[in-house]
């Protein structure tokens, strides 16, 4: 059914006129909104608009359904599996002038927001309250965007990922309608999970248009440290024995030697390259300080070095914003070329033998591949950094990643633990689920009939 | 659509020719297999089967459905809102012989099993591995009924529900396909999650064959504690800053002045018959020391007594097992009496205030109606004892519910925290979501289009 569209143009006449400079065709601006930041090949929309209100959301939804024209939902182009390319054209939806904190409740521990509220604005808006909102992917992404791809990142180890901490969505979905996914209760059993199956659907079964999210106190005590290891095994085990013993730990990342020897390079840091893990611990002044000696412990009997500590917030931050700026400083090891970061996320046990046999074969590959992980949660990065103009060089990506996915599954992994699907990974996802993925195109031809909703991204139908 | 079925005596026959007494007609085990733990009327099944792999269970749903006929998953019958009454007849389908706990991954701190294993064999066979299963709803219940059933419990405070302990799940589908719904990975973002669609789907959409599990070490020490306060609203303002302090707590459950006179009825218990809090505390042990410390400081300020502890692992399993026992004390307390256990949630700031008016309206209702309630997830349940008999007093109990559920609505709660739908709340459900009901019945008709699987129970098609 893909490819069955029409009347994209009259869509686009009908909005210009509804919504004058709201809409634009520009093709720079519809070129940017049709790219995010994967190596995949990026689709610009026909045209993009700049909604600021649910009823202009439903507005825009019906125009489009009576045209056939597709719908791309638009937080800020930070996913990294081409899910906001423009595949069929149609209209890219730029939520970022939706970015109103609608409502913190702070003895609820909750908050309201609209989709554009991006993580960052978020957390600068509750400073004052004492709480915050944990969930953490490195780039700033809007709260719709991590929403609609169930984003994850460093703090899911002790926090959960975007799955655990969505209380309740509102959605406008392809026939125009708008529901509201659930209360403000902390649990329900009313009812088929529609929370849940929003979360992650990436567009393709509505559009987010508010989001509600479990919010937590600001720890008492915060600490963090780095701390590097002879092996990269002898870091991963560390993060195992970590895990197994059942230490809340709240961050603990890995970095390879080759991704060391990047961060120093970009952020002009002067540490050890070497494998290394980060750690943050959260809690009470005294419960850190157990986490820590805990650790410190587990750390030693695989050789680990002396911890050095990030102490004041500014301190803290600068070591994660390091760590963030992986995949920009992965593509200055080498000038001219593009990074393709992919993820796999496996069983805890299996973790040290799989980024083991990744390693060697990114040395066989003759690739240049740093690895990055949330290996709390057994998920792994490996940052393919290639010349796009390079066929072969492109093809050997290609086959790495493939072998990559097939060793994570052959392990009772899976073929993404936060990237999505997008376009990207359609084929692994056939992979890792089978018949499961005819189910996922039953849910996704209910919903969304017309398939207009975001086409051609985790099922096509 | 709901009573199209047809040729069910065609299926039994069918079925009876292959099973032989794995099937059976018995009219006092039909009539046990259809009915639960509530108060709403119990239905037969025509037949009751007892298959013993997953292919068996197949075997049964591709009978069933060549021939029309309803198909009832059943665990050990302990749900509470009529979900296994066999309401168009059928075949239920008792998981109880598939029982064996399949696999332990005490690395991955995971377990697979079948459906028929209940809670409390599940933590008798990990004993030697330090590991457990936290969630209780307080039967012992079936970890499939768990999983379909999104049930929680005590522990949930602290571990959450089915929805966040469900790794993945194995199915079989209406047309007779198996799927896996996930990996073991801790986290993924490959697709619609189909694990959390199935969790708390009761039957209506698959039939659950196998269960992934998170599992958690026990703690290095526990303590659990009984306090009485001067009112309820004592009570639940120890536990509103309890939470909101971020507390770390496993278990702080509310018992009401009329059920704790239950309880010690029924258990032969000396408690005080006043408002109550039944607390645990998991953790290291200076970490339980802060805890309680914590706590104790918060009980204080709302006129709590002394804690009365419960140290030994034997003195904490009676004091939970008379939580437990509430429902059955509860119908103790009125000879001949039924008890009609009903639940709501609501956002923990509107607790006291929801159970304040709830306790006026029992009050002016002339009902028996003990309140117990997990309350640090801002969920409780009254148990209306009456005579089943008198109509008048029937009508009363229903309008009470009817009303409590308004409120708890009206206050952004859900109309079950987690006893789930059946065919007992099916309107209030409708009340909660509007048109995301539609969305629900869409989601059945897409997974069940003959409408077989447990029909009539969350959304009629």
């Amino acid at each position: 059914m893909d490819g069955a569209f029409g009347e994209i143009q009259d869509a686009v006449d009908i909005l210009k006129r509804r919504f004058g400079d709201r809409l634009t065709t520009n093709a720079s601006v519809c070129e940017r909104h049709g790219t995010d930041e994967s190596y995949h090949a990026p689709k610009a929309p026909d045209a993009v608009m700049f909604p600021e209100t649910t009823a202009e959301v439903v507005e825009i939804v019906d125009v489009c359904r009576d045209h056939r024209t597709p719908l791309i939902p638009y937080g800020v182009g930070t996913s990294l599996e081409g899910h906001i390319a423009a595949l069929h054209g149609g209209v890219c939806i730029d939520l970022g002038r939706m970015n109103d904190v609608l409502r913190v409740n702070p003895e609820d521990l909750d908050v309201t927001v609209e989709p554009g509220v991006t993580r960052k604005q978020l957390n600068a808006y509750l400073r004052d309250t004492g709480l915050f909102f944990p969930i953490d992917p490195g780039a700033d992404a809007t709260i719709g965007g991590m929403a609609a791809t169930r984003a994850s990142g460093t703090n899911a180890v002790r926090y959960g990922t975007m799955r655990e901490n969505v209380l309740s969505l509102s959605v406008v979905l392809a026939d125009g309608r708008q529901i509201r996914t659930g209360a403000r209760a902390r649990k329900s059993s009313a009812g088929y999970d529609l929370t849940r199956l929003f979360v992650g659907s990436e567009g393709t079964l509505g559009i987010i248009v508010e989001v509600t999210l479990r919010l937590y106190g600001i720890p008492a005590a915060v600490s963090a440290a780095v701390c590097t290891y002879p092996t990269v095994d002898d870091a991963v085990k560390t993060v195992i024995e970590t895990i197994q013993s059942g230490i809340p730990i709240a961050r603990i990342e890995l970095v390879d030697d080759v991704q060391m020897r990047a961060l120093n390079n970009f952020s002009g840091l002067g540490y050890r390259e070497r494998p290394t893990l980060f750690f943050e611990f959260h809690g009470s002044e005294s419960g850190v300080a157990e986490q820590v000696d805990d650790v410190r412990a587990i750390s030693d009997g695989h050789g680990g070095d002396d911890f050095m500590w990030a102490s004041s917030t500014e301190d803290r931050n600068k070591l994660w914003q390091a760590r963030h700026d992986a995949h920009y400083a992965n593509m200055q090891l080498r000038p001219g070329a593009k990074a393709w970061p992919t993820d796999v996320c496996v069983p805890i046990s299996r973790l040290a033998e799989c980024i083991a046999e990744t390693r060697a074969d990114i040395a066989e590959s003759g690739l240049l591949a740093p690895i990055v992980g949330h290996v709390g949660d057994g998920n792994f990065h490996i940052d393919m950094v290639l010349d796009p103009e390079d066929a072969e060089e492109v093809a050997r990506a290609r086959a790495l990643n493939g072998r990559l996915v097939s060793r994570a599954l052959a392990m009772e992994g899976t073929c993404t633990g936060e990237h999505g699907i997008g376009y990207g990974k359609m084929e692994e996802l056939a992979a890792e689920h089978g018949d499961a993925v005819d189910v996922m195109r039953g849910l996704k031809q209910t919903l969304d009939p017309l398939n207009l909703m975001n086409p051609g991204k985790i099922v096509t139908v």
